[in-house]
């Protein structure tokens, strides 16, 4: 029998996270306030979150020590395996040797509770009392509920109205676990209240949202607020995937030739991609490949400037690609994945050609979740299915060149609490969308008014 | 840093099951013709089942190798950990010591593929090219499409209904892993025109979905009919839990003194104890609790007598603890609990003073299984909250007594298909069921003419 699964013991789990502000080619450029347009420090950001995750989102330093405590929550179910794919290999008659890191096995059943944990665990020991925040389709939310159960601290979630009615699993998860979730918008805020006096029956958006989680936050001492992507400490959090992988790649004397992750807001990809970034920084010969959808192309055919991070505008402007933070993208049927911009730090790396943007299409990707599903087992989450898609895409050119290609993917959340995506592909009711390029330059309009960033787009 | 989990290398996953029939202290009986009231061969059987596994049905040798490709599917997830439930022995504040296995990690989320993939191996091997099967609220039937995905053999559920309308997401998985799902009673089979000739209405019942099933599979040669849960060989099939678990306990040194499994069939906890019941029988003292719902008391109330597997009596008799075929229990929200009977080895232990049947009430399991989402982090399926409930129970008498116990549970599925039921708890609308005996004398009438097992009831 082929052993699959590499496994480490909770012992020799990462005591570190890794910030790769320290590695990267060209620096971060700072965040700016979207008044002044001047840099913002820390001290700009203390109303919302804790100086500890301050001090970790400007951090250069290499190496993040991992507290005690939440190495413990995260040993309910880390180390993660990493699964060698055989039956997926012999499906596509490929010489190439495919492996996943198995980030499913969390209680809600994605990568997010990696930096969850972590958020909760530093605003409990900053005296936090209650932390607020957005959620779509609710793996957010349902990751921080989960957090602040295990250390005793108050969650309350703004989740967009039409997925608090549509989707309601992950909302009665986030009650299970002890938390509070509103439909947004709700009369718990000023910013609700005003909306539904205007428009009573508005389906919600994420950028309502966020603006009633960060009001709830600023207007109570006790309370801070938390992003599950984006920021750095979020990606430098997730890294714990990575590093796992990279001791998993050792004891069976391997080390992948791609990389592969879907990437929305870009946790997951960072999480699993930066330590080898790090090492393709210092001339390991790697492919890393950030995977997104033709309809939210935001890597591939946003440019990189300066752009809020909601579109209410109501964040710092941060350096990153975007589509324009007033892009609506087409609803398909992978929530995570539908975001305007893409993490500061993916963005550079990009730009310094480190990694590498691609998009896939929809029916494609789902395509490949359901070839997943009938060899190695497992139903995956329809954000997972752009990368599963991303692989099968090398995996058969390594078939046609003839190369023993190593491949690497984060398996980063199962799909059973989206059955219905699979049941709209079944049933035929999903579509391709490729975005005529007049579409893309109407949203970039929104960003002309604003500072540009160092490094012009590409 | 408490180290959790106690985990196993897919190399030292237990190469044989453990079949009780070899040391149980009083010999099974054996099932009867219904109509012939003479106990049935494994002829009988051959028209529904493979050779191969009614040698298993029928079998009394003690150990069972586990082919290899039962094996090499298997390690998707397993071995399985053992976990020690710090959090929720601090909360609860007891001396006792908690552990579980979790058993959630399979692809479909619950133990049933573990018997479902050695069943659609047992078929591909015998050549049979189609298998059919009847599922309630869909564990059962995704556990198998899951299992025939593996060994590209073609499913066919029937559905039940009213849970194919109502619960499409296990459907999904179905049909996501290449099976084929009816809803019960459809046009597919003689027994599914009738009923909807007389009643185009109807929610359809388990009962309904198993004829369907049978009649599909008696009725083409290439097909077999599987089951879930009730047989021996499926009761062995699940002993992979318990022997696991013993390794583990070896690896760390401990035992437990009260090992804890809900039991709707009974598979689920004949796998985790079976292992341990032999011990017993060789005399080790261990408490073993078989935890059922007040409102569907087949163990602590019903006779142990000779009984119909289904509601539409076409099974062959089997002898067992039983309310009778013609029992209907509450609408409890946990389905897999809901059956009449209960499996004959799991019975003829009770008979034998190895088992303890214990009943506890709806409000209580979800009370416990809110208790374990925020101490240990897993929101566990409504039937495993059962066994959280005891556990608990079992917890605060060590405490009472101040003895500490080493106490072993089956977390055999995570509930995160099932938020439904949380959300009725929730909301208020779960009640707790105490049958009036009256009801149980009138269940019971329908077994009266029935032949009597050697063994009275108790």
């Amino acid at each position: 029998m082929e052993v699959k699964k590499i496994l480490l013991t909770e012992d020799e789990m990462p005591r570190q996270w890794y910030n790769i502000a320290a590695d990267m080619p060209t620096p971060l450029q700072p965040p700016l306030h979207p008044g002044t347009g001047q840099p913002i420090g820390p001290e700009d950001l203390a109303p919302i979150f804790p100086m500890n995750l301050i001090e970790q989102e400007v951090s250069t330093e290499r190496w993040i020590d991992i507290p005690e405590p939440v190495l413990e929550v995260l040993s309910i179910w880390r180390p993660a395996p990493l699964v060698r794919a055989y039956a997926l290999e012999k499906a596509l008659d490929t010489p190439a040797k495919i492996y996943y890191k198995n980030e499913s096995y969390s209680p809600p059943g994605s990568h997010k509770p990696n930096t969850a944990v972590a958020q909760a665990y530093f605003n409990k020991i900053a005296g936090t009392k209650r932390i607020t925040t957005e959620t779509g389709a609710g793996q957010w939310g349902s990751a921080l509920s989960f957090a602040g159960a295990m250390f005793g601290i108050e969650i309350v979630v703004w989740m967009v109205k039409i997925s608090y009615q549509q989707k309601p699993y992950r909302r009665l998860m986030m009650n299970t676990w002890g938390a509070t979730c509103y439909a947004s918008p709700s009369t718990q805020t000023e910013a609700g209240r005003k909306i539904l006096e205007k428009d009573p029956d508005t389906p919600g958006s994420l950028g309502i949202a966020i603006s009633e989680a960060v009001e709830a936050a600023v207007s109570d001492e006790n309370s801070k607020y938390a992003l599950g992507s984006v920021l750095n400490h979020v990606m430098t959090h997730q890294t714990i995937i990575g590093l796992e992988a990279q001791k998993q790649f050792e004891k069976v004397g391997d080390y992948p030739d791609i990389v592969i992750g879907c990437a929305g807001g870009g946790s997951n990809f960072a999480g699993l991609s930066f330590p080898f970034a790090r090492d393709k920084i210092f001339g390991k010969d790697i492919k890393i490949i950030a995977v997104e959808p033709t309809s939210c192309p935001t890597m591939t055919r946003g440019p990189f400037a300066y752009d809020f991070g909601d579109t209410v505008q109501m964040t710092p402007l941060l350096p990153m690609h975007t589509l324009g933070h007033d892009f609506i993208p087409a609803p398909i049927h992978a929530g995570g994945l539908r975001y305007h911009g893409m993490a500061p730090m993916v963005s550079q790396l990009i730009l310094d050609g480190i990694i590498e943007p691609r998009a896939v299409h929809q029916l494609e990707t789902f395509e490949a979740g359901v070839t997943f599903a009938r060899t190695e087992g497992i139903i995956a989450a329809p954000e997972t299915n752009h990368a599963i898609a991303a692989v099968i895409q090398e995996a058969k050119k390594a078939k046609e060149e003839g190369k023993e290609k190593v491949i690497l993917f984060n398996m980063s959340g199962h799909g059973l609490v989206d059955m219905a995506a699979y049941d709209a592909y079944f049933s035929g009711k999903l579509h391709d969308y490729e975005l005529p390029e007049e579409e893309i330059e109407r949203a970039l309009r929104a960003i002309e008014p604003l500072p540009k960033p160092k490094v012009a787009a590409k």
